[in-house]
């Protein structure tokens, strides 16, 4: 009998590449030992947190004999910590924001959640550049949303605008964009964005329905060669941004993030009284207490963005050996190369696997024909993969 | 234009009375002082966290120079804490429990949620014998579920059996009991849980589909004049249990908790799989890293229940010099008293506020002429609002 829905059913049987991938890898480590397989696939950030966030804990330990210590707190968060982003939000997004214009969420992941589970009816679309993050389809499915990517420009992935302005129709929610971008690194211009700006605002006044810009944005600290992201929330009345300190404070785990809207929304007010209370009764409640208390702390910390920088540099010489064709990421880390010869980029995934080296099939991000391969991992790694590298393009142009 | 959902947007209008209380409360103390406002609306545990919280997050801060110190887990948990939770519950459950039938999760509310994510096919029912824990109706409702409640016997709260199996239909998914439970602290006993198990294996082999039996446990820790909540997970092949630690660790912001299933149950690792795919997809991704951490270490310690204890004699000394009619609560930490002289539960709850006492109406749990009081709250405060609700409670007589 059938214990799951079947929408979960099916989902599973499809499963998600990059947890495939993970899965894999942690057989063929057993296998071969750990030194011997070249694990691209998994985006975990692997740099310590930085020094601040030990003694964030530590203080907050001294603070566990009064009551209430971490018991609940508003649904939106602590007020305090609140304020503290709202006011580097401010300075980073151009933006007249404050406390009552984001909440603490359980990470980006969390924030889109709640946003869509307070703003989609059951048929909603929700359009997106292709390649996407692939948990967005899981995202809008979770409340009967459907996505509609849009693929982009290769190699240069910029967005195709005008496809974009073709697949909007009458049960268009929003359209997300994800810049740095995960899989392929592109950072989208202020040009395209306030095109893309544009566009929005009048089918907004076609449909007399508002459709959101969502901005997912935890790569906006990590950029290359001085790219900066350009400020999105204040560019059109409908953004609202997601954000997360897993990369930047080295916290994935602990689920820390937040949503902000543009505090000139029609109906902010009522935006965030929604999706306070979707983050109430999707379980999460808030962000994790002692996630707000360390983000209150240490806030404007960072890791090391340098060592990325230079496993960057380190990929990059082993793709240019190996022969294989990619645009530089200008954020986040990830490389999207292009599967060599032409080839299918299961197949080439596959050769790679042969080799022990383990990347994600684009095909896993609307987008068949290229690779993704993450540098959050050892340089020793991504350097001493070279050669295995450069035999799977060459078996693959033969 | 309309920025939320129409559901959400209904939801909010609706409202929840605890969260309605919650803020009327926050006025109130700024207006009299808070000295002078008797809160008993929120359930927000109030003990300090038991000593091997610091002792956690201390050592917890002396590993945070290891790289993915705080970074992703398998969305199920760490193993070695799945592991030790597992034996745990095998004791307390008495079943052959392993980690792979766990998963830890955002509270017993993300378990709840993830639960539903799986295995709700828009339409389909949830049963629950009222009163009832508010949010379930939200829980439930994210999925296109529906609430049943159907109304326990007063004073006992003992179940209506025959009413449960009355409300099953084909469309039926699951019930769901919470024992100890919010509002009323009964704590059902093992016949009656059998009796249940038989109905629902009962509609299971009618229906071709089965019907989960969900026990939310938050409380089990918390019961007095030596009640034992049954075990529950090995009586019936379709069980599923919802815990927290809450409560007993006094960690209601952190939200830690699990969803456990009967290992017995078939398909338990196709249900396993999607709880797991669900904790991930919702934005979750697993528990918080660090509380998760925390409960590895903690586990097994609690908060000083005995101060529980003396506040529930304290406020069972206040109803009943006012002459309030109430069931002693065998778990949990609130009662569930009868609106004095028959009179309607809000209007009993206005005569409250007038007397700045603040509880919330039964209608709020699907069972209107009653009203809940938390004594999760300190004892002075439970003695000195005497006179204030003796006052009420003459006044709803006249």
């Amino acid at each position: 009998m059938q214990v799951l829905s079947q929408q979960i059913a099916g989902a599973i049987e499809k499963s998600s590449w990059i947890r495939r991938m993970f899965e894999t890898g942690m057989e063929m480590k057993a296998k071969f030992g750990a030194e011997n397989v070249y694990d691209f696939s998994l985006g975990n950030p692997d740099l310590p947190p930085p020094a601040a966030v030990a003694a964030a804990l530590v203080e907050i330990a001294g603070t566990l004999d009064q009551p209430l210590a971490l018991g609940y707190m508003p649904n939106g968060g602590y007020p305090e910590v609140r304020a503290k982003l709202a006011k580097e939000l401010a300075a980073e997004q151009e933006c007249e924001l404050t406390g009552q214009h984001l909440i603490l969420t359980c990470g980006a992941a969390g924030a889109l959640n709640a946003f869509f589970r307070a703003t989609l009816e059951p048929g909603d679309e929700i359009v997106c550049p292709a390649p996407y993050f692939v948990e967005y389809g899981f995202y809008t499915g979770n409340f009967g949303g459907v996505l509609r990517p849009v693929p982009s420009r290769p190699l240069t992935f910029e967005m195709d605008l005008a496809g974009i302005d073709a697949a909007i129709t009458a049960k268009t929610r929003a359209v997300i964009v994800n810049s740095p971008n995960n899989p392929c690194g592109v950072v989208y211009s202020a040009e395209e964005l306030a095109e893309l700006a544009a566009i929005l605002a009048k089918h907004t006044a076609a449909n007399g329905r508002p459709i959101f810009l969502i901005s997912d944005e935890p790569y906006r600290f990590l950029t290359y060669d001085d790219v900066v992201v350009p400020p999105i929330l204040g560019i059109y009345p409908y953004t609202v941004v997601a954000g997360s300190f897993s990369k930047n404070l080295a916290l994935a785990g602990e689920r820390v993030g937040y949503l902000a809207a543009n505090p000139a929304m029609p109906d902010v007010a009522a935006l965030m009284g929604g999706v306070t209370m979707t983050n109430r009764i999707l379980g999460f409640v808030s962000a994790p207490a002692i996630g707000q208390k360390i983000l209150g702390a240490a806030l404007g910390s960072e890791v090391d963005v340098s060592i990325y920088a230079r496993r960057r540099d380190a990929m990059a010489k082993v793709l240019t050996e190996a022969g294989i064709e990619f645009s530089m990421p200008q954020g986040a880390f990830y490389f999207f190369p292009k599967a060599p010869g032409g080839m299918d980029d299961k197949a080439f995934v596959d050769l790679l696997m042969a080799e022990n080296v383990l990347a994600v099939p684009g095909s896993g991000f609307g987008f068949p024909g290229f690779f993704r391969m993450t540098f959050c991992i050892d340089q020793d790694v991504i350097e001493r993969s070279g050669p295995a590298i450069a035999r799977a393009a060459a078996a693959a142009r033969q």
